[in-house]
């Protein structure tokens, strides 16, 4: 989408929800006590320069401002109705707004959310009162919006009470109500200001991505921060984030409940393995988002990701990103090292020639891996000519400037080069050792990130380097069709066989009867020699080893009627009722090693590819890595690096290297799958690598389609 | 050791240390650029009430202050010298220290690091000029000392500059200097004070442990922090943390340089596994300090750990920390619980009669996970009533009371509540979800934990849970005789000949020649049955396995030759010069997992044992549990339960329960190498662990041991 596109989408009729000019507050209240007395005193002691009409039965004024019965006595028809009756009364006021033509109504009212039929009901009621669309439905459980430059205080939460909240170029979309409030007063410590926040409630209609689109047009943004709770509306998000993008303006996300991961494991791994969380990490990333994990990191993270670019969707370099550290204090530099480390980005050394042109610029540096210029001087110019150095080398994606005790009580010397030659872009944060307040407001003013907790700006680089321009390639969503058809999990041999046709590698599995390998194992013809693996057969039984339906290493023709026999015999005594009649045989798959490719149809966000380190480790270590389906050869190739367990399959101990090519592009042919609505899901666990240029072999296999 | 005897100890002359009337400032320059005019600055316009006198050839005033051209000169004897010469000059003024009595010297030069010939020979000069103890050495590379109660501001780093620095109970001994100044200013913008802080430098001769051990006669600290960059003076560190325990002060320490591990594998996994790091960690807990992996918690743990008793040092239940979250907002509560469970920390859900009496008395709450007030309402009453429930209950170790918005602007509501019911003691801490500047002092005046950073509040949550009562046993630190004797690595049968001497459990392999084994295997006898297990037995063979120098699943006495045969011409092949002589025969061991027992003599801090994750999984998971020896059977069951693969030992998907208290027994075996010194390391990898009732089985081990 380009700018202008995006723009043109973002003006969809949503002014009355981002600008209304008149206001029905419809169940206001006059206590000061109560919640629903603010929007009211906040639009009124803010200086909104719109109409704001209290609409409460049975009262004439509500704090000092005439009051109106209901919408319909209005002297005019309210552009938006902030709705705080109860939750028995939502419907009716709605069904009001869509008779009078109010275009927008927020709900603050809570009693909509659960799973039960009641609930379920209240919500269509809701939907049809609004005239499904006729009336657009901001919550319920909004706590209203703000926009800090219009002096539009529309909200319920507590915080607004208070003057002097600075304003500024950043939007804040929030799926948690309380959470704008806590950040505007966060943002205000550090002298960081947001144009506006939105607190979406529950998305019953407008979602966080409509309403991002709808503020594209907004030319006095330049960035947005996402409160996420949940996955939903999944296509709308990445519409906005492909519009945002493509305007030039970072998106940034935090996201509650990561811990909340079902650990149950299920028939299949791969949808537990990736969890909500890895499938929002990788529909985030795949968004162009940048993922902070800190709080504080979100309200900090935008003036850091307007000084690195994202990097390119389909990097083929696979290069891991490049940070130097310069430091005027030893202790500090090192918790920052400690922090950056824990987070996979290691701190490189500048070159020979880095140094050698400190050196002849007067700033004589031992060279080792931090650029500590304790010896050259915590002044001025060693600070402004090494800074400037590292970052025309050409050697690093960001440099982290530590500041020590100066920066509290002699910014001159260490900040203000640092501001000096950031003026310039570049990308470069600082962190200061001292509380410094002066010093951050000082960088804060020139937009240098300006971090005093390490955690924080550890976690903020690491989020703006792993940034990624938004993938652009069509993507299907989940729709409501997605419910049609009952799930059907095929047997082995037809999800092998449905691995096959997609281009999976490896010898296809033979399927014999038992008989025929009791009466005449040397007469069932195998396309691969002995030993083979003999493995019953049968889609109600799962886990066979359990119940003695798998044996390894058969040697030949007898063995193999001695394997029939053992499965036949074994197998019914465990589970009774199974009727032993097929069998699988495949090859003996002996590897470097052995992983987990799943792929599975996220409710959210659609198709999604895993691959894991397999056996135990799978659900031990939980050592993975997760994408958006599908992905190119470049993307597999990344998952498998994002690995742990890689080191295993890359000349470990020097053993061979392992297939990584033949993984890499069974992963792509399994996320494949994604444009195949029949299959639901799919696992391959163990898949064998063997070494290199001899390929994987697919052991275990289970798919998921959709019956007719 | 009890508190009398600690402060005993204490009192050991270092008054001039901590407590100097006659200060010496040598090298104290008049420009105030330089850092060397600090100390001179700081001291007169802090108000130190003793006397200074600046040291400098040349001069006759410093600063306004009359000066001196040497110690020699001055009218009276300092009895602490504050040295700020030139590397070469300092021991010449360390000697004219011990010539005239001064009793203390700090050495703010640096110049005396480095591990080469050059540098050691500068430390010895030192030490050889302080009389080796006549004149007890600061330093070198200190930053100094402050006493902020007694206006004592003997150091270097800017941030003393600064008036109104609060002063406090709580005691900081640090091994970075630049820290000292950090700490302050991030405390005093918390409202924290301290009493006292001091930058140890390189530890030359006072170290961290004696300085603290000179405190606990001072009966104004009531708490220690320590901030850490190496693991040395072990023995001084252990035995004042014992004596700050005996008098209830509890002691925090935040480490930096984690990252710096040796990623190495060498011969011994031990070793690298059990990294500085790890090591620390394990040292640390021993000694009953809280360990604090965040820079803001350091500042903030104080009145946390002063809530929650340290837990015994052998805790039989091996019960995990019970924790309960009540909030009065949804998005911050799920940021808290999600940082929590990310330190392993599982948000326990109140029972049902806890609710049931909160309905009782007036403040009805659905059961759930977290105590949500929405409904009930954020003010006090129902706050103060739920948090002495909760805390009364007797069924949490900690209650963490989240606060919305209207703390920032209504303390009244939430904060005030929660600071009366915490009055009385208990274990309380508080997350304030916005800025909340005015809560943060009342909290912190009334002793009540309050943390803004989701981060820090969890990692101090998890640290004071994780607080022991330090263990009370003699330990053996490691001396200078320790480096006696050459380190000899034993073959792997008299590896495992040491481990059964010990008790180590499982089938002693047999060994065999290689002659014997070709022309008479079945003369060998065996004391377990076929199959068996036939590697080579050669010192000089360390991978075995890399070499064809083991064949596995032999089945009888033919094969058993067959194996030597294939020995005897693989090895030599692939390893030239190898004489193979001596097979090893070990019964085929299958097992429900694998695991690494290990050991070694640490040279900080001493024994130490190790339990891992095996195979493949020790290098790359790093799944390890590190403990210092000798280890009860309590402490390794607790160690086998910190390992993620405990899962795998545990009933894995259906299967039988491992012999886990086999596994444990072997820990304790192990770790009571810590009785012989002969014994420098040893390492079983794999102990193959049955299911329960059948014990380990020891299949790979090396020991290394002190050459005579």
């Amino acid at each position: 989408m380009t700018g202008a596109a995006a723009r043109d989408r973002g003006s969809a009729g949503l002014t009355a929800l981002l600008d209304p000019r008149r206001i029905a507050l419809v169940g206001a209240s006059e206590d000061p006590g109560r919640a629903t007395s603010r929007p009211l005193r906040f639009l009124r002691d803010g200086g909104f320069s719109g109409d704001v009409y209290p609409v409460t039965a049975g009262r004439t004024s509500v704090g000092g401002v005439r009051a109106w019965p209901s919408l319909s006595a209005l002297p005019t028809v309210p552009d938006h109705a902030f709705i705080m009756v109860g939750a028995d009364r939502v419907a009716g006021v709605v069904a009001e707004c869509a008779d009078l033509g109010v275009r927008v109504a927020t709900v603050l009212s809570d009693g909509f959310a659960g799973t039960g039929a009641a609930a379920t009901a209240r919500r269509a009621a809701l939907l049809d009162a609004a005239g499904h669309g006729r009336v657009r439905l901001l919550g319920p459980s909004s706590l209203g919006l703000v926009d800090l430059r219009r002096n539009l205080l529309l909200t319920a939460n507590a915080i607004f009470a208070e003057p002097d909240l600075p304003a500024g170029e950043v939007f804040v979309l929030s799926q948690s109500g309380s959470m704008i409030g806590s950040l505007v007063s966060r943002g205000k410590a550090l002298g960081l200001g947001f144009a506006g926040l939105v607190s979406v409630g529950a998305e019953l209609d407008l979602s966080i991505g409509e309403i991002g689109l709808a503020t594209l047009d907004d030319l006095g943004i330049t960035g947005y921060l996402l409160f996420l709770e949940n996955n939903s509306h999944a296509r709308d998000l990445a519409e906005f984030c492909a519009g945002a993008a493509a305007l030039g303006r970072p998106v940034a996300a935090f996201r509650a409940g990561r811990s909340s991961l079902a650990a149950d494991i299920a028939l299949l791994h791969t949808g537990a393995l990736a969890g909500d969380d890895d499938v929002a990490d990788a529909f985030l990333a795949s968004c162009g988002v940048a993922r902070i994990t800190s709080l504080d990191g979100l309200i900090e993270v935008m003036p850091a990701l307007g000084r690195v670019p994202a990097r390119s969707a389909t990097d083929k370099t696979h290069k891991r990103p490049a940070v130097a550290v310069m430091s005027t204090t030893g202790g500090a530099a090192a918790i920052i090292v400690d922090q950056l480390e824990l987070r996979g980005i290691t701190v490189k050394q500048p070159s020979d020639s880095v140094y050698a042109e400190l050196a002849a610029a007067g700033v004589p540096v031992a060279p080792a891996p931090i650029v500590d210029l304790t010896l050259a001087g915590a002044r001025y110019e060693p600070v402004s000519t090494t800074l400037r150095v590292l970052l025309a080398s050409g050697e690093f994606d960001l440099v982290v400037a530590v500041a020590g005790s100066s920066a509290r009580s002699q910014p001159e010397l260490v900040v203000a080069p640092i501001i000096d030659v950031a003026a310039g872009g570049g990308p470069v944060v600082t962190f200061l050792a001292p509380d410094a307040p002066d010093a951050r407001v000082l960088l804060a003013a020139a937009g240098v990130p300006a971090f005093q907790s390490p955690e924080t700006c550890a976690d903020v680089i690491a989020a703006v380097l792993g940034r990624r321009v938004p993938a652009v390639r069509g993507r299907r969503f989940p729709g409501k069709d997605e419910e049609n058809g009952e799930a059907v999990t095929l047997d082995e041999e037809e999800s092998h066989r449905l691995l096959r046709d997609m281009g999976v590698g490896g010898a296809l599995p033979v399927v014999a009867k038992v008989s025929d390998a009791l009466s005449d194992p040397a007469g069932i013809e195998l396309p691969f020699s002995y030993p083979v693996a003999v493995k019953l057969l049968h889609r109600e039984v799962t886990h066979k080893s359990d119940v003695g339906g798998v044996v390894l290493g058969v040697r030949g023709p007898a063995d193999l009627a001695r394997a029939a026999a053992s499965i036949a015999e074994t197998v019914p005594s465990r589970q009774p009722g199974v009727l032993v009649e097929r069998l699988l045989i495949q090859p003996m798959a002996a590897g470097l090693g052995e992983v987990l490719v799943g792929y599975h149809r996220d409710s959210s966000v659609g198709p999604v590819v895993v691959v894991a380190a397999g056996g135990v480790m799978t659900e031990i270590y939980r050592d993975r890595s997760v994408r958006l389906a599908p992905v190119t050869l470049e993307e597999a190739i990344e998952m498998v690096g994002e690995l742990r367990y890689r080191a295993v399959l890359a000349g470990f101990r020097g053993r061979p290297r392992g297939d990584l090519t033949a993984l890499a592009e069974t992963v792509v042919t399994v996320s494949q799958f994604a444009a195949r609505e029949d299959v639901l899901a799919c696992e391959i666990n163990p898949l064998i690598v063997g070494a290199e240029g001899t390929g994987v072999q697919a052991v275990d296999a289970v798919a998921v389609v959709r019956g007719k």
